[in-house]
């Protein structure tokens, strides 16, 4: 159908329906009924546009990922990661499709699991889909590309030595059963939800669980061939500053969406009014992060350390997301500048024990996660620390278990270390055969 | 005037026009029209609202074709690559207001031409003109930007050897006069509407009619200086893969806009909750088109190749962008997947004829776009294969016809081709002055 | 607590309240508040999203001026120039908070200072601040990110050369300070505005005021070791065209939440119509930035200047701010030409100042600004030359002589610019630490 044809045809209906009352009988029940759902269907229009926005808005921070993963690996392993990004991404929508959001939202009744035989594919369409006061397929979006979100914290960690398609089959794993299953306890009204666990936009559910996965699987595959010889710790630096500058951008961004769609709705005042108050408290948690990174790089190594800066603003985007509306900003900014400065605290830490993090996602996702999720018991007085604590822990050893049996699997059947060759040569050449930077480097 | 008073003074008025029905005889038949009047605002501002959202996202896409390209080509041509992206954006959106409009929308009444007189520049602030329940220059806005995309995809497949003014000669064409004429015949109530042809969002309007031009300059233009040789295909490496990889990011990102907003409406829970399940057959079909690409290539190659993945997805979203409403999910992962797996067997096919597309957009627009639009038969129980393949059809023909005669006169006047010494030395040397990379090559 | 069940409690609610009239006393008064109260409603969610959306955007134009700079900077400078943009954003976001938004909204009464004690950090929550018919967070965060815009405009000029940490101060002060004391003036209902100054989304406020700080920096810290030498201007390229294309391209896109969400509402078919206006005029005066810049660049140099081409689209930019909703097509595209093509002659005459200038900011935002406030005189007939030329002169002034105190007190207490060694060696090795690219340059 024409552009023009259709807007005319829903113009006239509209204005068919408005009219109703006026056409018939002008009287007062009926005036009543359309007011009420005039309303209803407002509130419906402004809950999915919320899902849409956030929901693209995410959807873009899976570019954030790939820029700040391809500006923070060596340029012989650059095009690997690009397509690590794009696949996940491409396996995390098929497999939540695919099962993942039934397990985290349909098997659960009570707080216990129930309804086995829903689980399955969504489908969409049915009417009665969309009685939730919003559509079904946008929840289902903005559900979706925070799944994704989590498969894509995994990547950076294991850059550089990971082989692609044990990566991608753990991908599905994460996406489909992993992340589902913990998402089920809280936002499946499952038991830590029931518990009174809280965790707005996901700091634990999101991040730490993406966290947990990336530190067993970097446990398992090892570090780097010469990250850590003779009792040295060698840098490895990143290919490009400025695309990890550009990744980091694009996350903080789409961060408005994660935290600010999270609020699940806008078509009150108080709704839309809470919205805006989460995106001021999600910037400035940020600002506090990059702010504490910079002093403490100068002050620590005489040098302001710029993927400090980046990841001291990821941090401090994680730590606020277990909370981002009823911290007063003081409270953000110290939540922010906490986060970072954990952050920066557990990465001497994990090269301690040899645990070869390639983008730092397992401080800024996984520490700066558990320390903003504990940390709302502080700054939401209906929380409490046991109950996050709880939370915390649960999510954890699940995630850990199902990593580590998911991993070990993995490295006993098709392997998932590339061999020494490789490593060296570079991903690029050897399972991809695209060069990222062909006339640059030799 | 301040931005206070500014608020102030709307909202008295908003309450004082609210008020109306109240303060001066509280009766039923003016709070009646109140409430219609209501109705009537919003689903204007919601309409307006999917237009600017759906516009911008669109316009960002030319930053997506921009960097896709820019990473393609070989370092030499880049900055040239940069400067053709901008340019094309700007001619475009100066063709379409002075004339393409007015070709597209305001000449065809009954599916037949006429109203030739009101051919000319667009001209926005008439009241009438926004009698069509949005916004017009919301809509303008929103036309604009699907017509610079289809100039974009040119610009790919004739890279490194046109020359640059020719290329926006032809540019202005293409975006005044040529997709014009195709989109009248559709989204203007022509008669390829009223035969019951159907294209949601473009795959034979925006992105075959580009496809088409792009094919046909790539014939008349020849391939680059040593891509076939000796029987031999000689790959030419593109510059920069996460800067592809980043352009695919983005334009999948804008192509939420592209199709979303396509719906043209969203005032009403039928229309947001339509324009959702877009979104998600849009991004799975996407999805799709990764996998396949991925699948493929390590099958067909023994390694996975990154370029293949990005044009696979964008692939994908050509496929479903003729309909992306009407397919369940099953469909539009199907419907993705083909239009991936259809857009790599075409590019060893290009390969064998000599046609040299750098970006690879000729599979990827116009032959998914092809597939795309037949596809809708199957998809959409409305409309039949052979209006589909009339459109399909008549728009090539239109397209090949129109192109090479805009071709092959600036062929033959100006010249399209650059010397081989430029072609040699680079366009950015040759013709912009301003090297890509100038610390980076030699 | 879970997202379903926020979900349903606040559904019931709703329907709750809006079934009010209905359940108890079904009468017209009660109905008549009830249409009231939601159309009010409506009009705060409009224009509270309108905030959001257009912030995001504006947030986003943060990431464009890194991306510029990187690229227009040469790369052993690149990380520093990453590392200032991102730490401006964070500092502007914190002292907009902390002083920045009382001194230009909080203060002035009546056109004049008053109010004192109201000076101190933002405090959300009050719902007295949401009386605006819009939600206070929102807004301030809409402003908060003009406030940091201006700041990003400086650190492209001064690029190089500069200390991070007293930039880093000087950016505390011009967006503690400087930006919101000539805000105060005008949309803070100051005696510009009284005196019926006007600049709808700030050519002056934001654009000149960045142009006039960079200005007086730039003579202050002098130019680059080498780049005038025996009477010769020495180029010295840029690392990145593509990001610096890409930069340019968020900036545009981030431009249509500058000027159109200016608008402060979109509750009425007449704001957001108005927005749509905006959008276009926004949208045709960077095109036409773009062609002059072309052609002129063409005609003068004999190649087309890609980096000329870029400033073009943004001085067209800059210039159409002033005023984007008044002028008809034909006169914004004049406006935004004209604005690219004096940017483009401003740029030898900053060289025979010997004023270097790294980016063209001057050009762009000092020049292009102007030009665009002056002309509002005759695009908009409810404005006068001399008012204009007011705003201009005065915001001019102060700015100039507030830079400079605070240029000068840095530069004679902790100095602002780096050694010549450390010139030589470039800021990412000097102050950063981390090399933007290790692997393509020695």
């Amino acid at each position: 159908m024409s552009k023009f044809k259709k807007i005319i045809g829903g113009l006239s209906l509209a204005l068919f329906m408005a009219g109703t009352a006026h056409a018939e009988t002008l009287d007062l029940e009926a005036l009543n009924a359309l007011v009420n759902s005039n309303a209803e269907q407002d509130s419906y229009i402004f809950g999915t546009l919320l899902f849409l926005i956030g929901g693209f808005l995410v959807m873009w921070m899976a570019a954030g990922f790939a820029m700040l993963e391809a500006g923070l690996v060596r340029s012989k392993n650059v095009s690997m990661q690009c397509l690590k990004n794009i696949s996940l991404y491409a396996v995390a929508g098929i497999m939540f499709w695919l099962i993942g959001y039934s397990i985290a939202y349909e098997i659960t009744e009570g707080a216990k699991f129930a309804n086995f035989a829903s689980l399955g594919p969504r489908v969409f369409g049915d009417a009665a889909d969309n009685s939730g006061g919003y559509s079904a397929a946008s929840d289902w979006f903005f559900q979706m590309v925070f799944c994704a979100t989590t498969a894509s914290i995994v990547s950076g960690t294991l850059a550089e030595r990971i082989k692609f398609w044990p990566f991608l089959i753990f991908t599905a794993l994460l996406t489909g059963f992993i992340y589902p299953v913990v998402t089920s306890w809280e936002w499946g009204t499952g038991w830590l939800d029931a518990l009174g666990f809280s965790d707005f936009a996901g700091s634990s559910l999101v991040h730490s669980t993406g966290g947990w996965a990336a530190l067993v699987g970097a446990i398992i595959l090892g570090a780097r061939k010469g990250k850590y010889e003779n009792g040295r710790v060698n840098p490895m630096p990143g290919s490009s500053m400025p695309l990890a500058t550009l990744g980091v951008f694009i996350l903080w961004l789409g961060w408005f969406g994660f935290n600010g769609a999270s609020q699940l709705a806008m078509g009150t005042i108080k709704d839309v009014t809470e919205v805006s108050k989460i995106f001021v408290n999600t910037n400035l948690a940020a600002c506090a992060g990059v702010v504490v990174a910079i002093f403490y790089t100068q002050i620590r190594y005489k040098k302001i350390d710029l993927t400090m800066a980046l990841n001291g603003a990821l941090a401090g985007l994680v730590a606020i997301t277990a909370e981002p509306l009823t911290p007063t900003v003081v409270q953000s900014l110290l939540v922010g500048g906490a986060g970072s400065l954990l952050a920066m605290l557990t990465v001497p830490l994990l090269d301690k024990f040899k645990i070869d993090d390639v983008v730092g996602a397992i401080p800024v996702h996984l520490v700066a996660g558990i320390f903003g999720t504990l940390v709302v018991a502080y700054t939401n007085a209906d929380v409490t620390f046991k109950a996050q604590l709880t939370g915390v822990v649960a999510i954890g050893v699940f995630t850990v278990v199902a990593s580590a049996i998911g991993w070990l699997l993995l490295k006993f059947t098709v392997g998932i270390r590339v061999s020494a060759e490789d490593e060296e040569m570079g991903l690029d050449h050897a399972e991809v055969g695209v060069a990222a930077y062909p006339e640059f480097t030799t």
